[in-house]
């Protein structure tokens, strides 16, 4: 564990980013084991840590460690965990290398017990949120944001369910979190709905989880989701919400979530993300249609919305790319040469397939380009005649404040670079990317209220 | 390191079966690591040990140990190997759990020399073999066939390029292996054919792998398969063959590659394992066609073989089943428990694309059979009206003699029960596998010399 | 790391008691990888976790983890600390389990900066003191004491050398503390002086240690001890001191610094541990002579006291217990089970020097006595015909307060019985302590002003 | 692991040199874990690798890897190895680095069945021995001598105890053998009693180890040691014994196991390592006295050997060196740089005891002469006005064949140089070794038989 030193770090590089998942357990029998099977399902958005914290009888127990959740929790350590409420954390962690101070569930006392905390998202306002409790006494142990809800509490004294919807209210975006307190696990998302969040029935416990998913996984069924600004207690006396901030009006919901974190097998804002990334390549044909032999999906990410392009074409979609699953997904790798590495570990072509064919290559988003650019040489290389790229999003022009790790925007193509610029850079034959008008009408009128920052800019929180 | 004992547990339990992958390099810088690099590639054929031996000066370098490539090497414990000669195995061990033992290469020294030794394939005659040896004074100290080919060159004081061959020529099939000496490489394969085996080249070097994947993995150009009944030497002085055994009235290919094992991108046996694929799923399609709404493949076993099913009856395939990547794939992994275990933690249902839709679950192969019934049951619990299964190869029945590790006949489906029955246990509305004339009649008549024992029970060596 | 609930455990099991070692270095080279070589030669204080902060620039970095110092830095982890100033730390953790969240150094920001802490002591108002905290807003990440100090620093804004000082005085008893910041190292310890804390030079800078004998590992030379009541200020300016509390009033050293706790080649409080034990052992034999043929030491802790006892008496010492060094100190081992299994593998007689002797069994202290008493079995087994137990300090009777790890009273035999019943327990021939009045008699009388606590009941802090 | 080639090696560097420790048992319930406990009361003989073999009903079982026993049987391993016979190995490795591959038992089938060996020793004619099995077609798979047993036992089909006898009597020397077949154990000398092996009752089973500490580690009562040319049969049937080769005339027990490798409170060549010591340390006062104030030892070596000096000249001695037990005997450690890191890691002077003071250092041997010449240094740096050594052995000036790793002989101090050289080299007042005639003096006529070539030159073997 190398740690450089805290808050310092957060000043120079900007506030750390993470994109994790949690889960929650109330009422479950081996809630910690439970917990450890669902964060497997969660894997998909964090590959740094994982860590279970559960709760007997007011004890509190918890494991975590750097690595895969099957490494942290391989030779049956959440069995260690007694009790029947859990809440654990799968943990992406950004620039300044992996550190176990970081990682999570976190563990502290304060003047109302002891608590445990797990939170996907990122404060946006956390900078000033900590310059106030340092001001006001704190001592901040980890460079993480999470960390600052526990201050919060602990400098509020918040102990009942209204003071700590309390903290909630005042911590800004964007935060999906879960508290295990002695007596009760807490749920909650911010008012503005950044993270997903959502409730499922298990053995007639409760079970929280980022993506639904997790449930399948846990062998639950899905409820609802966690509204924006709810704030959920689940304790022996049963189940009760209470609402904090003003969410109609706020609504932020992170497209990404439905473009690419999310699992295409979850289900997240009331959509299949699956069918929503199909039907954002069915928009990408009809906005941008291309003469062409072939589709060919980035994989695995690229997959669904290729479907949906070449079905709108009426052209056939093949596998002209492999992928090798024994490495990990390059935009979650931190580090820019472990990425570089990840490309040339990560896929190649089918010869057969793409050898003098006209080829659409289609992927659900563009970043830096790395990985794109050297698919397109790889593609001409083995004989494709023309190679046209699709973009199922908008172009990734502004940095994410709500907990969503952007590189910096002189890594981000179309930040630094016009469009022609970026086709004649990736050495592509056409370029087109989904308009934001073209994402947003794939909603019906009333559903609104998404993020759009990292494309137009507009911060709403 | 467990070991039960050796020639016991052979006489017991069978003989180990396995499904191994080989790189060789012969006059390439740092080859150690690009050897690394290309077992990376192979990883999909074993994942139970890699090894990489090097020499340089006549002097001999090893490191090996149980796991996958990135485990074993990665550290850059490669760096450490010196030379420009190499081999390297990955290794897929059977019953009786992991043994550090039997983890490839073998370096071993006997009259000739210092050898290292990496072998793909199971020698069928392997018993009598060992037992022969044992005759004359052998000491075997791992429980894997390969270790007979050094006892072989020893017991023969082999050490001419034409002795050792005359070693290959007495040790039966199924054997596709890489010998490293002191001033030379050598390349073979079974004059059946039974394992593939290619040359390519680096740098003005030598490169063989088991898949031409490897080679687009280390930045080799391939060139050309090795021959059955070849022995290719690579020495300071060039290359040259000698031709063993009989091998045009033998040929015995195995199907598997095509089917199953071999990566999509790679290049086996003249042809590209996804384009067969697909053309088994037209074959299927014409030989079993189904009213459906929706053809759905087992991921990633079953996706080229879906596609030309779904082509050939212009149904749509779409993703039913989402694969969670972080576990490994369950015919590879040993031991019945740890197979349930991945079932649960491997796949998931996209529960929108299936509802209420007639669909068809394709997959390349159909072995035990428990996978497929827990995928069935699932997909009818999201909602499914009708679940098809067709299989892309003829029913599965007698066990390889060859280097595959397949379970015990008793736990082939195909052999205990009958087509109903199979239909009737796994729950699907209706069971129809690619018959042996239809795989065969996908090769052009002059192309045949496959193997097809484990569905005909014909074995051919 | 599985950590039980923080605070809660506190209350139930009283607060864990430690007796570690800490270095500190300014403006010395390569000061992180010499703080671990520090470490190495204070292990016996402290073999749960070791770890180093250091600082360059105002960035800190740091790596602790649980394991001997070999372990945790035997790979060069410290020379990726870089910096000129640094701090390290082993600890002696107690029940309840090892937790890495309890490793020190210590590494936190608060509004004066950030900051890195090593402490060896406990203090014991900290139950109040960690009360008081809470009250204030504190949120207790660790279950150890040495936490609040940075507490307290956060809560006050103690910033200037001044401010610090107050935060040490209003600490209580026991400390010897290291503190490094970002342009400074404070020294510090606590004015009743329980434990030991020294100043060296080394290469023009200052080094810090809780013995002198990690001096002497890292080549430093020692000067003189830090006062009770001192805090030392090193920085680019040069060094100066503060004193705080009342320290000539107050002064309780630690005689089981002397006794037992520090190597016999340290310096400490201004005395030769091992001149000091022999003393102990002369003013034993005066007190409480017996007739036997032959004195034997329990291997190691024993040695020095049984050499005086001898030399009183004019009786041969000889090597009747043979230690195996491959096992730990039975004292500083958590948890009854694993001392039970030590006694069996640590000590082994040496029959033929024993065989019909009468034998004086010697030791520095007796606590448990469960290995004095298989000890004493083993010795008539092996042949003894008398065996004479003669302990080298009074019975131990009281719990420590003051960061010693003391079993629970019930388990301390001279709490628990009287001298005739222990003798019997034991089944020794005879048994005798040095009294009190004894061990205090070795001391000019001017020198007084020793903790006798653990002996006497009399706690002056 | 790294292997360097095998044979070569031998070529060039020489032969392995062994210092092993072996324990083998029969007829006892859960044998591997006694058989671990037994390695560890052993770990002094061997600290680079730790294995254990067990049998039951035929079939093997094996742990071995590199590392103290306590980290290889650390967790339980012992526990999974079922059987009532078992044997295990302790290795000191030597040049070359550590090897697993290397690591002992070795488990091997040959004609006769399963075998598993653990070997003492070193076969000195092992060279022309391996060159005649490979001309006979043997297969060399580590670059032990101890594998040459097992190829002598498949080449010569060695299956009834007459056979295997014969085996042993071909061998040369030097070795201590435990062999385990499917029903019985072997326990075997050569005729020279070079190593020690030893004959227990635990349990009314059968227990060997190299020493009798073992026994009482294991709780085993000590009955005879094996015989020089014993091989000893332990089956269902009882015991038995067979006798080869020509002992008596041939005898030539090595003196350092006396002087130096076994523990002090074992029982090894009808003596007591300790009382020999204590003698050594009469004799070398009577040949060589000096004028001094204090003995000091050089611990933990000279501890013994420094009593008995005292007590002839009527000294004090006094504990004037501290060493860190926590690492490890320097002798032992392989590779010259670990060495002096050790020097400077391991001793420390108590300056109380050596200031102003003639001191004579007493050592029970001088190899290399590093640690002494450092020690001597540190001696005079801290005060001591005359430092005089004493080694209580003859000069070393020959390398052993029999199995003790020395260093080359440009490397031992009494080969190079003349003894005032020594002296002068190691900065002494005055420098002496007891004389061979001395050191032989110290026997009953009737008892001689030792090895004494390392000081005189003349090999028996």
């Amino acid at each position: 564990m190398l740690i450089p030193e805290a808050l310092e770090e957060k000043a120079r590089r900007g506030r750390p980013r993470e994109a994790c998942g949690v889960v929650g357990l109330f009422g479950v029998k081996d809630a910690a084991a439970v917990a450890a099977l669902g964060l497997h399902a969660l894997q998909h958005r964090g590959q740094e840590s994982a860590g279970v914290a559960s709760c007997l009888n007011g004890e509190f127990f918890l494991h975590r460690d750097m690595g895969l959740v099957a490494n942290v929790f391989g030779k049956g350590e959440a069995r260690k965990l007694p009790g029947f409420s859990a809440i654990g954390h799968v943990r992406y962690s950004t620039a300044g290398g992996s550190r176990l101070v970081n990682a999570q569930p976190l563990l502290a006392s304060y003047v109302g017990g002891t608590v445990a905390l797990a939170h996907n998202g990122n404060l946006c306002g956390g900078d000033d949120l900590s310059r106030a409790l340092l001001e006001k006494g704190a001592l901040l142990q980890t460079s993480t944001d999470s960390e600052l809800f526990l201050h919060l509490l602990a400098q509020r004294h918040a102990l009942a369910d209204e003071e700590i919807a309390g903290v909630f209210a005042g911590a800004g975006a964007a935060f999906a979190v879960v508290l295990l307190l002695g007596d009760r696990l807490l749920a909650a998302r911010d008012p503005w709905g950044f993270r997903p969040l959502a409730l499922g029935r298990l053995e007639g416990g409760v079970v929280i989880a980022s993506e639904s998913c997790a449930f399948d996984q846990m062998g639950a069924v899905f409820e609802r989701e966690i509204d924006p600004g709810e704030m959920l207690i689940c304790s022996a006396g049963g189940e009760r919400s209470l609402r904090f901030g003003e969410s109609a009006t706020l609504l932020a919901k992170c497209l990404l979530e439905l473009i690419y974190f999310s699992r295409p097998d979850s289900f997240v804002f009331g959509h299949s993300p699956h069918i929503f990334r199909k039907s954002s390549g069915h928009a990408l044909a009809r906005e941008h249609p291309v003469r062409a032999d072939l589709v060919v999906a980035i994989p695995d990410s690229g997959f669904s919305a290729a479907m949906g392009f070449a079905d709108e074409l009426g052209l056939p979609v093949d596998r002209g790319l492999i992928r090798n699953h024994y490495v990990g997904r390059s935009f979650i790798a931190p580090g820019q040469e472990a990425r570089t590495a990840a490309v040339r570990m990560k896929h190649n072509v089918v010869r057969e397939v793409v050898r003098g064919k006209r080829v659409v290559l289609v992927d659900d988003s563009l970043i830096r380009g790395t990985t794109t650019a050297a698919l397109g040489k790889e593609l001409r290389d083995a004989g494709a005649s023309e190679v046209h790229l699709r973009i199922a999003c908008p172009p990734t022009r502004y940095p994410c404040l709500y907990g969503v790790d952007f590189p910096h925007p002189q890594e981000l193509m179309a930040f630094r670079y016009s469009l022609d610029e970026i086709c004649s850079i990736l050495n592509m034959d056409s370029l087109a990317y989904l308009s934001l008008e073209g994402m947003l009408a794939l909603f019906p009128p009333e559903e609104r209220g998404f993020c759009t920052a990292c494309w137009s800019g507009e911060y709403r929180a």
